[in-house]
């Protein structure tokens, strides 16, 4: 759905230029403002002509929602599908599930390469409205899907926690998704770190 | 700091001027986005001149940095200057200041005549490094005053957590600034219910 093989000769990047310009456009967007980038702007910094960047995308809105669909995309990919290959039959396996989701999403999160677009996620320029259903809609189905593993967990354990699994899945995402406005490569807490600690409080808190 | 008294009749309002172009053009921001927003906008919804509004404020970056600043200030009012007053020799103390900051913060984050001000904590418009700076000097002042109530409870309980203060508060904080993405004055999680459940985590999960 992402890419687009190239039909004829061309100066665009030739393997999977949309891509390409969801990485580029997402980079210039976080250092100079949404707004404050053009579309002039994203096509110079891929060496396309103003009518080779419309080619792909018809407007800078079009632009933020692909980025943030792909982002939506990654985080479906490496979060939820490894996830759901976890038997989940077991208490184990459930706890196992919601361990991992802990992990991996907070591994999207820290990601280098994926960074530039997932951050883009937080952006709150407002999109045309038809768009933002789209992306609260992805959103959304993210946030059931952790509250149905948080759900399962403690009903295998017979919990007796006073945390309905909506609040603790609003908590651990909040608790993950911040993560981008202060983590550093180079800061005294490493991602594995994180993953512990946020593990422990999560289950701790919330699983009962 | 954020008054100035009207000394000669004018268009302006009256009553803290500066406040109210604040309040207002935070929520032009919010509506139609930083950069999509022009001083001209401003100006016109306050019913200014140009130079009325530039009396004020020289440039857009500088009233974005002082509606943050005043963000911070009402989070320094009524979250850390409640809390500070709460003795905290004991046990129950060093607790309840703990449970208080959590109960006050969700209260800033949910307040709906300050959200149009707080939730612009969280614009990703780069501000000049002098600006931009100053900001996160103040958000890092707070976090450490979070990071210093866990460590003091951990320390009174003499907690065996595997979770360090630093990685608690950082996990607090994301969890409570996040509710601004999806929290509705409407929607099936009170204030009330949120604050309790928010507590149970985070003292269970972090606390020890």
């Amino acid at each position: 759905m992402l890419r687009e093989p190239a039909i004829e000769p061309r100066s665009e990047p030739r393997q999977e230029p949309r891509q390409e310009i969801l990485r580029t456009a997402a980079r210039l967007f976080q250092q100079r403002g949404y707004d404050a980038t053009s579309m002039n702007d994203v096509a110079a910094a891929l060496k396309l002509s103003k009518g080779g960047l419309y080619h792909h995308f018809e407007s800078k809105d079009e632009i933020l929602f692909h980025i943030m669909s792909h982002a939506m995309e990654i985080t479906e990919e490496r979060v939820i599908n490894v996830v759901r290959r976890i038997d989940a039959s077991s208490v184990a396996g459930a706890e196992e599930r919601l361990r991992m989701l802990i992990r991996l999403h907070i591994q999207v999160v820290l990601s280098p390469e994926d960074r530039e677009v997932t951050v883009m996620l937080h952006e709150n320029h407002p999109l045309p409205p038809a768009l933002r259903r789209k992306i609260i809609g992805r959103k959304k189905d993210y946030l059931h899907f952790v509250e149905n593993l948080v759900a399962d967990v403690q009903r295998k354990r017979s919990s007796q926690s006073l945390v309905t699994p909506r609040a603790a899945a609003l908590a651990l995402v909040g608790m993950i998704n911040w993560i981008y406005q202060w983590y550093k490569p180079d800061g005294p807490l490493t991602g594995e770190a994180l993953v512990v600690q946020y593990t422990e409080i999560f289950f701790r808190g919330a699983v009962g």
